[in-house]
């Protein structure tokens, strides 16, 4: 099964993709996938309704795909774990993982255009896989337990401006992340147990058709079980929070490919997740 | 008048100290202190509440004060925006505001306890000027515009853990300021309209009661008003969000004086916007 919201931003229903593909209402077990409704076992709630058949088909058609979990409190990111990423930033792969956070009110979905900011000359894509938080995290006792705290996965772009990221921030990243719209995330919510091995998949970016990053989870320097544990020790993530475990390399930032522009098509996918799409437009 | 919130944690209730200094239940209005509050008009509304005579005397004996709005959707930092403090810090001043983000569930009240993580052995004190967004903000055309985005100031501690921050971070700052609790904000929110003038307010710390910081917003490089100019070209700021404006010279990075440690006490203060005190206890 997968998890989506559906409608326009702000007003999006919670909604679950069967495994015969046919979506269905959630809203007769909550009024939206969030937080709350993650740490109160949602997703096995959801579950449990799905095979008594208490859930009636919605019509998707023509509805918006919004972020598939409602206001992360955090969007946390994690740099340069991938080594041949830090290598074409100009970087040595991190000892410790690297983490700055976007505001949340980055998030937008799968599908919704995303805005290249005014005074922008360097926006550049990232795909993702993101970690979406199922249970309070402080101070976890190992990698192993880690996994135990996440909800599910799902697709992130975080989309970045180099020159404000690198040129108008004195080194702290975040001042290049944090646009309107520079983190579409989705299109689904896939369950922690129904990713049989997460550093194990695939990930890809394309612009205007022609492919960008191709590389895969097993190349992350920090896995998931790590990051999440890692995180714990100088934080609390919290339910509904995401994690962005970082890019693998063919960015713009390389060299190797020219940076976005208005009206050209960003496509990012995750093996077993789903793909993205986007249009870039001036702000 | 004061805006604060009173009660336990997660269970605030919004309340307003007049100008006689009686706490009055703001219930009345609103259910919270919080962005939407501020966004409709919230603090010319309890003014005219006030005036009327329309909210009852609260007994606020032995209730804890919260911080004074709730849910923030970021807490941006700005760092090294006083010339000593960057010197103390080994940095060179900065030529834009440099940024970064503190997790929203950081902050705590003006009083609460703050924990020493785990592992620490440089947890240092900063205060700063915080100030509370009131209006939606992206792409101001002006610092002079920016001002009227801003629904009022009060006292932060930007708590640091200073080898979480240096040592374990690969340079991005976030990791050293993300613990629980590191955050203190209050005791109470105070409209902007009655600060006279905010790049004209004396801050200081303290720990155990001798002097830390003394210093004053007149020496802030960026002042409020550019601050939250160059943030909207970079970021929207939401009502409720919270900028932390930087710290003077005076933290224990510095070297003068020692870190914090289990016991210990810090107060900060602003000049008309009140004092804070917390105890400090190993996580």
């Amino acid at each position: 099964m997968r998890l989506v919201r559906l409608g326009e931003p702000g007003r999006e229903r919670p909604a679950v993709i069967d495994d015969q593909g046919v979506t269905r209402d959630l809203t007769p077990l909550t009024h939206d996938i969030d937080g709350a409704f993650l740490a109160a076992d949602g997703i096995a709630r959801t579950r449990r309704a799905l095979t008594e058949g208490g859930l009636p088909v919605l019509d998707a058609e023509g509805l918006r795909v919004g972020p598939p979990v409602a206001k992360p409190g955090v969007v946390v990111c994690v740099g340069q774990n991938y080594a041949a990423h830090a290598a074409e930033s100009g970087s040595e792969p991190p000892t410790r993982p690297v983490i700055f956070f976007k505001p949340p009110n980055t998030v937008v979905g799968a599908y919704d255009e995303v805005r290249i900011p005014r005074g922008s000359v360097k926006t550049d894509w990232e795909v993702e896989l993101a970690v979406v938080i199922g249970k309070r995290a402080q101070y976890l006792d190992s990698p192993e337990q880690a996994l135990g705290h996440v909800a599910g996965y799902t697709v992130s772009n975080d989309v970045s401006e180099r020159d404000f990221q690198l040129e108008h921030s004195g080194g702290q990243w975040s001042k290049g992340k944090s646009a309107a719209t520079f983190n579409p995330l989705g299109p689904h919510l896939v369950p922690a147990d129904e990713v049989p091995d997460v550093q194990n998949l695939r990930l890809r970016s394309f612009v205007n058709g022609e492919p960008r990053q191709d590389s895969g989870t097993a190349d992350m320097i920090f896995s998931v079980a790590q990051l999440v544990y890692d995180l714990s020790q100088y934080l609390v993530l919290d339910p509904g929070d995401v994690v962005n475990t970082g890019t693998p390399e063919g960015v713009a930032l390389s060299g190797r490919f020219p940076y976005l522009k208005d009206g050209d098509v960003m496509e990012i996918d995750i093996e077993g997740l789903g793909r993205q799409r986007q249009t870039l437009a001036a702000d």
